[in-house]
Formats: C-alpha cells, structure tokens, sequence
C-alpha cells in the first residue's frame, strides 16, 4: 500500500500514480534549483488549461441557451487567475506546493499566479492518471459553486443579472426577491427566496446563504422562460 | 434511411443526428435573413474551439517532451485561422456553407475567417453527435498533415528545425538529408530520405513527396534521441 497524499483526501480523488500529482505540485523554481531532470509543472499546465477549457464550455453549452458572445465571457470569467486561484485556496493547493527558496522568501505560495497555475497542472494530472470524465467530476463543483454565488469578483452575467436584462425589455414589469424562510443551527443556514415577476412567483431557490438563494432562484426562473435549461 | 450529406463523406462520419451538421453549416448571416429562431453555428463554433484545444494539446503534450513555450506556440499554430481555415479547404467546406446573400456577394464562402469558424463548429457536431473520441479521429490527421510537411506558412518549430536546433548545439556536428529512394507512379509517389548526423544515419522517413520524408526522418531521429516519442 502506498501512502496516501493529504491533498488526494481534500480532492476526493486517489491517483493511480502519483507521479503526475507530484509534478503538478513542483514549481519551476524548485525543479531548478534541484540537479538532473526533475520535471516542474509547467507541461501539464499547458494541458490542463484545455482540459478546463472543454470541461467548462461543455457544460455551459449545454446549461445555457444564451448567445455565444455571453457564452465567451462566462468562460473568460470562470477559467481566469483570480477564479483559479479562488479554486486552488478551497483546496489549499498554496501549502502543498514545491517551491525555491526565493518564491519561498517572497511569498510565492499565495501568489495567485503561481496558485492558478497548479490548479490547472493539477486538472491535467486527474486527466492524465483518470481520463476526461474524471477530471470534469472535480472541476464541475467549482464552476457550479461559483455560478450559483455570483461571486462579487466575477465580471460575469451571472443568473441574476441574465434575468434582470432579460425583464427590463418591459420596463413596465418589476422583479423582486423575497426572503420567504430562514432557518437552521448558525453553521449550517438554509436561506430561501422567492423571485417574484410583479406579484407571481417565478422562481423559488435554495441556498446556504440569501445571495445564493436568489441566484437559485433567478436561475430557476431562467429555466421557467427557457433561457436556460 | 435518411439521405447522406456530401461533407458525411469527405469527412468519412456519418451524424446520428444530423441537426449538429446543419448547425454547422449556416453562418449567421443566413439565419439573421429567415424569421423564426433558426440556430446559426456561432455556439458550436464556441464549443468547438475547446475540443480543438484539448485534441491538438493532448497530441502535443504526448508527442514532444519538450518544454512548455515549445507546446504553447505549436499549438496556437496550429489552430490559428490561416490552419483552420486551410484545413476547411481541404474538405471543401466552403460550398456547403448556408450564408445569406450579402456574404455570398461579397466572397464570404472563401473568407478564412468564416471557413475557420465553421471548421470549428464542425468539430463541435461531431463531438456533440459522437464524442470526444470521434472528434479526435476527425481533427489529428489534419494536425500531423500539418506537422508532417512543416507547412511554410506555419511559424512553428517542426521536427527539422527542432533536430537543427538541438544539433546546432555542437558546431562541428553537421546535418544533411540523403533521398535515397523514389518510386512509384506520379499520382502515388514515395520518396525515402536518410537523415544523416556527419556520415551516420539518424533517422529514416518516409512520404508522399520529398519534404514530408525529410519531416519523418527529422522525426525519427529526434525519437532517438529521446526528444520526441
């Protein structure tokens, strides 16, 4: 039996060979300080920006019936640095890196750069050791929790703001979201909020959080105006 | 028994579904002349500019141990729209576009931007209808056509000057390439070039005319010497 890395049990995900989870983890600048051939992460870097770039376009494809261009700039907005390096953070990717001692010394392991970069030479060795489908299985929660937050760093339309442009054709028609229950012990909050169209309901969402709740809701209400399947 | 497109057998794939092939096929221009909501290929052409990135990177990442830079500029050559669009030509793609009359008067069934786009979202037809794998099929004979003859006008490093490059590295070393075969009838030649590294040979390749064989040789011999597998 091998030993099990700290980051497989936070990822949900034990690789076949761990060779390709040590590469994505060693930086350029340790690997260089080091003699011989020690591979650094940049290779799968390379390769796993593509396999988050159809992991992701797939899915937005097919969840949203909008235009390219809004397609475009959903993407652009999940898969840029500041989203990868939120990703990497969730699995504080940052403590289990390899770094010189000069990205040590100045604070290379909470660069978002150097953070983002893993994140994708770690996507590329769930491909590598597990195929497409299970890489998509550990990038989809990132994208879908980050979607559902309308995270106030993302320059994107999320659920929101996609129904508010799409209601505001008619300025006669108003929407609002209305906090209908609250619930739960202080960790673990359930929030939900109807979306309501004028006085009708449209849309009833769920959510740790209110913000996350009227995203549900929105995006249900999307689903309602098949503008979003 | 539905009827076969002309592309279903230049492209050798035949669609389960042959609404992704239609999609396609019809630029914006001629959706934008019809009333209704007929879909125009602008979404599988998002779509399919990532499974084109996955497909040549995975080739890429798998065939040249080289280093990051090397696989970035590679594969931006090869999908850039002068390679798309040069690849749309070799299917004829251009004469089964749908594209309203303004594009048609003004030479858009030749316009590389279009013929690109629309290779991209025939990659995205084929992928949706068939999957990954099938996809994969369609588009790398295309890549190592490519990569094979070292097209001129692709600014990439193909495998001559890739071998040129490492052997430079000793001046006294000296490369030259031999044709020592040429056969067969014109439509169907093949040509046999040694690829000699001072008076030893190095590598072997062989083509369908001369430059390709040298491309194999130069291809063989960095096999050898364990730069590319």
């Amino acid at each position: 039996m091998r030993e099990c890395h700290p980051l497989e049990e936070l990822i949900r995900y034990e690789f076949q060979d761990q060779k390709y989870l040590d590469i994505a983890l060693t930086h350029s600048s340790y690997a260089n300080e080091r003699k011989g051939h020690l591979s650094n992460n940049e290779r799968q870097e390379f390769l796993g920006d593509s396999v988050l770039s159809i992991v992701v376009s797939d899915y937005l494809f097919h969840q949203f019936n909008v235009p390219e261009g809004e397609l475009t700039k959903l993407r652009a907005a999940l898969v840029c640095e500041k989203s990868l390096s939120s990703f990497a953070d969730q699995i504080h990717l940052g403590q289990f890196l390899k770094l010189g001692k000069g990205e040590e010394l100045t604070g290379g392991r909470t660069r978002p750069s150097i953070l983002a970069d893993a994140f994708e030479a770690l996507i590329a060795a769930i491909y590598l050791d597990g195929g497409i489908d299970r890489a998509r299985q550990f990038v989809l929660p990132f994208v879908q929790h980050t979607l559902e937050e309308g995270e106030d760093h993302l320059e994107f339309r999320d659920y929101k703001t996609m129904l508010q442009e799409i209601i505001q054709k008619n300025p006669e028609e108003k929407l609002t979201y209305v906090l209908v229950e609250e619930s739960g012990p202080a960790h673990d909050k359930k929030f939900v909020v109807e979306v309501r169209l004028n006085s009708n309901v449209i849309g009833v969402g769920v959510g740790r959080n209110k913000k996350a709740a009227e995203q549900m809701s929105a995006k249900e209400a999307l689903k309602l105006m098949g503008e979003c399947k």
